[in-house]
């Protein structure tokens, strides 16, 4: 049976269409969302996703401030920038694009952000609080598999959830995500043993591990539900989709699976925050 | 072969005999290090675990400020007590003995514990904090079983490490800390299906689910190291010892595994606050 396909501009679109009358009521109240992207340095790559955010935040009727700053910015200058975008009444949403150059202290410039506007769900506050189940702004991404989960009706209770990856805002926040939803979770990565037995016993399959093509579909169980949350080059996912479409019960495409829902959620989660205004 | 007892007594005096210097050096610059325990109602076992606490402090020459609050306390009250702790010099610690009643916002009041005196490890930016890998402070009992694993060098990079129990003092910062170091890691719980199964592939175990002798000698993989951090009336723990023992390669016990080693990480983070204030 062929699985059905998780797609993500379906769920981002229907994201936004539940946006536009908030943020018309918004502006009738004279508050528009505004989402400030920070780029720092001249990465083509981030470039484009800054670009795609504010576009994103136009098309649906937000403000977006861009702000680019040199590839030779110092720790120093970024945080008095983001300081400046938290003490500013007209910004609703900070986005540090990563990565910065490695001259900056990439965690501090995170932690700078306010935790009323950590809208991409970036800081330890931010993190700390989804994992206790009561924070306002999870990373953006793994907000985005769980729209997903919940718009295709997904089971999760009980189920084994396997997290290939560990990152703050991908692999962390996820897990604890779905361990909130009364999944039993397995986080692992590049240390961990013996992946592909752990990937056979999988329900459902985060990939969240940075490397294209990398889980094949010998490794995954029959009827296994498949979250590809990676972006490589060329727009492939971690997940090897063909062989992976013939055993799974529920995949994402990539692009159109997990990459359009996370800019709504990030586009959503601005406008959470801008009701907070009122 | 028997297993390697984990002995928590010796872990936990190897602890304090590294703080007495420090707290000898802390004292002649006029500098007492201080934890604050908070009682609310009358629990007996928090009265004792409280006392405990209290008690092991002064053993060791520091201060124990103990602060008991009626049963009839409410959050607004407990806040305070909270807020005036964290603006007092003298005290380096705070410790709000959990559970409180149950009219009172525990989340609200463990989050009112500044971050630069949660030596006890529990607000959700602690916890964040932890996870990332710069946090100051873990959660206690988690730290316990790190350095119960640190003590007896137990090897943990890319080993299979599974939770049974996911609260957020617990279950989810002892995952964090053991996905930081490496290992593989699977949270487990009430609704996990398949416990056993799991369980039986697991090269460490870490039982912080609260049943008294939950975890069976037949659910365990032989080798597999068990830290038991549960505690049930009657000192019992989550895990059914006698048939673990059979199976382990190394095992701690109820009395004297991570109990007392917990007791004497709150003792060092507390020092390790004192010492900031120089």
């Amino acid at each position: 049976m062929k699985p059905l396909i998780l797609d993500g501009t379906v769920v981002a679109n229907h994201v936004k269409e539940s946006l536009k009358s908030r943020i018309e009521d918004l502006k009738n109240q004279d508050i528009t969302p505004c989402l400030a992207t920070v780029l720092v340095g001249d990465d083509s790559s981030s470039e484009t996703y800054v670009r795609m955010k504010g576009n994103a935040c136009q098309a649906i009727g937000m403000e977006s401030r861009r702000i680019h700053l040199s590839e030779e910015t110092t720790t120093e200058e970024l945080l008095k920038v983001i300081q400046d975008l938290n003490n500013d009444d007209d910004v609703h949403g900070i986005l540090l694009q990563h990565p910065v150059p490695h001259q900056i202290d990439e965690r501090a410039a995170f932690e700078a952000i306010s935790i009323e506007k950590d809208v991409d769900g970036v800081t330890s506050l931010g993190f700390g609080q989804t994992a206790f189940g009561f924070g306002s702004y999870p990373s953006c991404t793994p907000a985005a598999i769980l729209k997903i989960i919940d718009y295709y009706e997904i089971d999760v209770e009980g189920k084994h959830a396997v997290v290939v990856g560990r990152s703050p805002i991908l692999g962390k926040p996820v897990s604890m995500m779905l361990l909130n939803r009364n999944a039993t979770v397995t986080t692992c990565h590049s240390y961990t043993e013996n992946l592909q037995d752990i990937l056979s016993n999988a329900d459902i399959i985060v990939a969240a591990v940075g490397k294209p093509n990398f889980i094949k579909g010998d490794w995954v169980k029959e009827g296994a539900v498949i979250l590809d949350a990676g972006y490589n080059k060329g727009n492939i996912g971690d997940v090897e989709y063909d062989s992976c479409f013939e055993k799974a019960s529920a995949i994402t495409p990539v692009p159109g699976g997990v990459g359009p829902v996370t800019i709504s959620m990030l586009l959503k989660q601005t406008v959470d925050s801008a009701e907070k205004r009122i």
